[in-house]
């Protein structure tokens, strides 16, 4: 009896060595994160952000500004969502909002890194982590919404930090900003009203986003 | 009635307005977290991290390894916690693990930068914050001592990965390491073995950690 329960748990420790070495190989993966440019530069305009600064931006904002969103959410989903919602762009890279050609093949490149990378952790965190990034990108649920308003305030704050520095060198026209944050409203009204008001009508006055919305 | 009511809105959207632009200018101010740098080179060898994506770093990890902690923790908490926890060095630097000198004047140098920093935020998150905060450097509850077992890994993870780099750049002795790391087994036993076996004894072994235990 007591050999068969020592081989108990000696399986039950190495599985759990098992477990916590392919949890650690995930971490020490995802430091690629940091590597990953945007095209968003940071607040004093010297360079841009990575994606793993972006996700941390977004995690504090869901915490601070979940008051606002249009249905409750639920605050630690939706921060896993928005820490997680670029990983798969170790494999992809960053597609940039405006890069029409990129986005074609954008869809297929990630479904590919989703797979490798969250393969790569214990099967019931990998199932559910490819879930949370499933819906983010579906849309569907107040979380998302919520999220997604999120990932797109957060780059406009940066952008009217710097006097809209990234938005001059992207030569950036209003059709093409409104179509990059056709979902902000969806998620949080309040926010999205804010942001217009505040961060991007003073730039469409002063020409910094060209105003093509009067064009033939 | 009408005219009441019409101003009671008014004031009820202009503190609104208000509070958001706390808000905004708290989110807008923590992207210096991004400038401050930590001596832990990045898993490629080729720079070092900074505050902002070690954070990153350690919330992610709260969420995958918080099956290992010595005690049930409230995994949104400890989220917050360590996103939030090096963000009085926005006013105060980094002071490095092994600066004897610089850690004299570090209490003091935080407090005020965390009185400085909270405050820009409306009076009740501020308030929950800055305690988040304090109960992160008291180490007196679970969530805190877990918080804490993540930003002692993490760097490991790290100096690991990168051959021992920054420990041999800074010539470090075992028992500088070991005064740095004796919290890390309170927040988790499993996790502080995991660490010493695989990510530790290596490296005192070919001699990267100095071993001065035997010193008289």
């Amino acid at each position: 009896m007591n050999t068969e329960k020592q081989s108990e748990n000696t399986n039950t420790f190495s599985e759990q060595t098992k477990r916590l070495e392919q949890q650690i190989n995930f971490i020490r993966e995802m430091d690629k994160e940091k590597f990953i440019g945007r095209q968003t530069y940071l607040s004093d305009g010297k360079r841009k952000e990575n994606d793993a600064e972006h996700a941390w931006h977004l995690a504090l904002m869901t915490f601070l500004l979940s008051e606002y969103a249009n249905e409750p959410i639920d605050v630690l989903k939706t921060m896993v969502m928005v820490l997680f919602h670029d990983v798969v762009e170790i494999d992809a890279g960053d597609t940039y909002a405006y890069d029409e050609e990129g986005k074609k093949t954008q869809a297929q490149r990630e479904q590919k890194a989703a797979k490798r990378l969250y393969g790569l952790l214990p099967e019931d965190q990998g199932a559910k982590l490819k879930a949370i990034w499933e819906e983010f990108e579906a849309k569907n649920t107040p979380e998302s919404r919520f999220a997604h308003t999120m990932d797109n305030l957060q780059p406009v704050i940066l952008n009217a930090a710097t006097n809209g520095k990234a938005w001059k060198e992207h030569g950036v026209y209003l059709s093409q900003f409104m179509g990059r944050q056709k979902d902000t409203p969806k998620g949080s009204e309040v926010l999205w009203q804010y942001e217009w008001e505040k961060l991007v009508e003073p730039f469409l006055k002063n020409g910094t986003i060209k105003d093509d919305s009067l064009r033939e």
